[in-house]
């Protein structure tokens, strides 16, 4: 559906095209209707979200309470809005080892003890990782401070789907991109044709995520990550720059020093450009955060 | 003792003094008593292993014959010197899993189908790993290759006893030596409270090898490994990089980029220097083989 | 004039046409028309060219006899062809100091000694102390060597004078670029703001030759050079780098390590791309030639 | 003289010995006698210094107003002590250009009209450039700023000559140390045989102050600049790598990259180790204050 499209509607309709973009959430689209016509889909997103932000804090946390426990019981059986489900089956939350699922459980279970709505968060941006850890570390948070993180998760969760649901001119940022380059410092050109994984670092990673070979500029044809959050997580890459230089020259490789060189390093802007690229000798490199 | 008690002695004493260095090689010690004096461990040792060098070729079968397999189940129970046995121990090849007993069984079986002598490796200068990897290049061989190969490998067995059982001038260098050195490239200063940790890499390694934390110097207080051959092998340093940027800029710790940085490499001469310094800022890193 | 015009003129008029690309030289273009029509500017050149290669060699000698000596008292007064005087002027050829014009004088007349032409380089692709270290080199020339030297500049001058006149596609390639990048490793950005220089270095060099400042991205809007040959020389590149950590910690002002870091590197490929990075701390920098 | 017959000398005698250390200070040197024994030479330095800190401020006054002006007219006809003789004379500001001469009596002037006493600084850690840097911003201190500005100068200068005429344990730290490496990144191992220049740079600047070549392991045999305190002022390092990899790699020469490699850094801790290495490829080098 388009922005114009969405102009036009009758009120009735257009709540019920927004609807579930804010989980059960109809009311919220349907005061947002008073707000049109948007001019853009970032337009659109912050009127919706102010209806939110303004309502009353007793219809706020109703809303909130709307929401399915992560990783629960409940959200493995099905009680899940079809956009939940997605979400969350992209990080295989709905496939917990019985360890993960106890360790969801007691957290959902210290959560739901100290707040009124369960332990809402933006999946599309995490990884089973920092979701452990960001629901350890807002525990700590008093109910206003929490009230507030949830509200944030809320816009990041709705931001995506009106995203993926909407045409139409500016539209808020919601996809980052990892990208890398590799550069022979002993022969002053790219290395072309150096094979590249991607992997998840953590003890709830999800393995290898991309595999890449460098071209002739030394660069991956497509980057690693593109047209999505980066979730928020530890990754390594990971450079067979041994093989590459034994390509060049066979005869050293019995003395080399580098064979698969791995770069580890956190994102933690789901929306940025990270571009981590490796200058290598066969004895030397150096990594850094580029642009 | 030492070699002046060596030179001294009467040559039956002389080769029951040094009769197991070179294993079930008797014969061998009391042919070089005939060369003494000898001035320095390392010309000892030379002395020694040109009877060998020199010998007829039957006679250099039946030496290497007196050496037992490795990891083999002869080898588990018991038919060894005391020496091949804390050799071989240390790298726990006398408590092989089943699978790396069926895998070391399976490449003896091949080496003895083709070769009149169990494969010799100077265990002390390998990890598991690499001892693998010679073990299938060296199936490889013709008969005479093979013969030069083990020869050698006698060469570094027995210098590394002598060397430890003979106090005297001009030993042979037997031992490396692995430091490393941090650097706080935004600061321009040594990165002190750095902790290290060392690894071996690889599909039969053993794990953690050493630990330390960077003094004021940015130096470990003692190298991370020496006095002893490297073993020939991938190892891994980790930096706790971002622990230590941390405690300088606490407010950055949210949006680090860089936590624990690893730096794999390979060794591949036992006796050499490897100096792997890490040159870190919170955004990028520098590492190489150094002096 | 374009490629298109040029296949279909009457041969007199094609060769008035491009006569002068090759000094003097009518004849050459006469000659070519005969291979039209030509799919490409550069099978226009490679055809002109063929001709030259495959005259007799008197012809060959005679062409280049047409041709002025570098930096002459006979250039110097105005026996140039136009083409000739724009191409020498740039570098000044035509304004020397007493010093270099004695100098020319002497390796032009050492030159005449040798060889029976003048000393023939493409000017454009050079600086002045390229040409006068080629001249010096090329005087060790035998007569065939330096006679297949010559025509090889011949075939760069008339190369870009072909390129500059004549529109069509195929064109050759006969411009470099010359491109930076300055990363803030300090921070992990663009550093945005570095006020950036670039001068010729060398006894006879013309000093500064491009100012730039980085933009958000840490690269300069434009090219430092660009849409030209990149004259072989040495040149230097200075970053402003002291600026602007001050302008980002003005308290760390009064201990800078790094002020203006000067890159010093030589250009070998006029048709090249040189891309010159630099990635700064305060205290560290990192510069390569990359891609 | 030792610190020890120094503590056991009359008082009269202790001020004879150290009266000049504080330029026409005889009566410092005579009331410090009474802090004796003083421990270490630091202590007997901090003794002395303390008299004139605590002494009333028209003392201080008078006491600076003892002092000459740095490169007047006077300094040059030789109304100095010996000391401040040797010192100023190692820069040669008794030996100004006429350009130089006015600067120095224009500052002076202006420095004259404002302030009760002369411009003081330790010139033994100071360029020329640095002591016209630091003269400039002076000027803007109140009085109160200056008189500590001048007192602090004279704590440097006068540990300066007692390090320099005392034995004793305990001698405060007066001297600085410049060191470098050089390691060939495409080898990895030290760069042997490279020619290392070190020059001052500035307005003002001395020119090349030291030359070196590398030795086997990368380092100079002794520290470019030791025993004496590091200038405060902009330096050069100039590394001839090209020449060090065209006689490893002769082919590569034509298409070398890097001939001289420039490193400008500040020395702003005259008593500071300045370590500067370069690690170099053919293509591509790092610079930074190591340790």
């Amino acid at each position: 559906m388009t922005l114009d499209q969405l102009n036009a509607l009758e009120p009735d309709s257009f709540a019920a095209a927004l609807g579930d973009v804010f989980e059960y959430g109809t009311w919220i689209a349907r005061a947002a209707a008073a707000g049109r016509p948007f001019a853009t889909v970032a337009a659109l997103h912050d009127g919706m979200i102010d209806i939110l932000r303004y309502a009353p804090r007793d219809r706020q946390v109703e809303f909130l309470r709307g929401h399915p426990e992560l990783g629960s019981k409940v959200a493995r059986e099905g009680d899940l809005t079809d956009a939940s489900r997605a979400e969350q089956g992209q990080l295989g939350l709905d496939r917990l080892s019985d360890d993960q699922f106890v360790l969801f459980k007691d957290l959902n279970t210290a959560y739901r003890k100290k707040f009124p709505f369960p332990f809402i968060i933006c999946v599309r941006r995490h990884t089973r990782d920092s979701i452990l850890d960001r629901f350890a570390r807002r525990l700590d948070h008093d109910v206003d401070a929490e009230l507030a993180a949830a509200l944030e998760e809320i816009g990041h969760i709705t931001r995506l789907r009106l995203v993926d649901r909407i045409d139409g001119p500016g539209k808020p940022k919601t996809t980052g991109q990892l990208t890398t380059h590799v550069l022979d410092t002993a022969r002053g050109r790219p290395a072309a044709g150096v094979a590249i994984t991607l992997h998840e670092v953590g003890a709830n990673a999800r393995g290898v995520l991309a595999q890449a070979v460098t071209n002739a500029d030394g660069r991956t044809d497509a980057p690693l990550i593109a047209s999505m959050p980066l979730r928020i997580g530890t990754y390594e890459l990971q450079f067979a720059i041994g093989d590459y230089f034994t390509r060049i020259a066979p005869a050293a490789a019995e003395q080399a020093f580098l064979d698969v060189v791995p770069v580890r390093f956190a994102i933690t802007e789901p929306e940025g450009h990270y571009h981590v690229p490796l200058l290598a000798s066969p004895w030397s490199y150096t990594t850094y955060r580029g642009s």
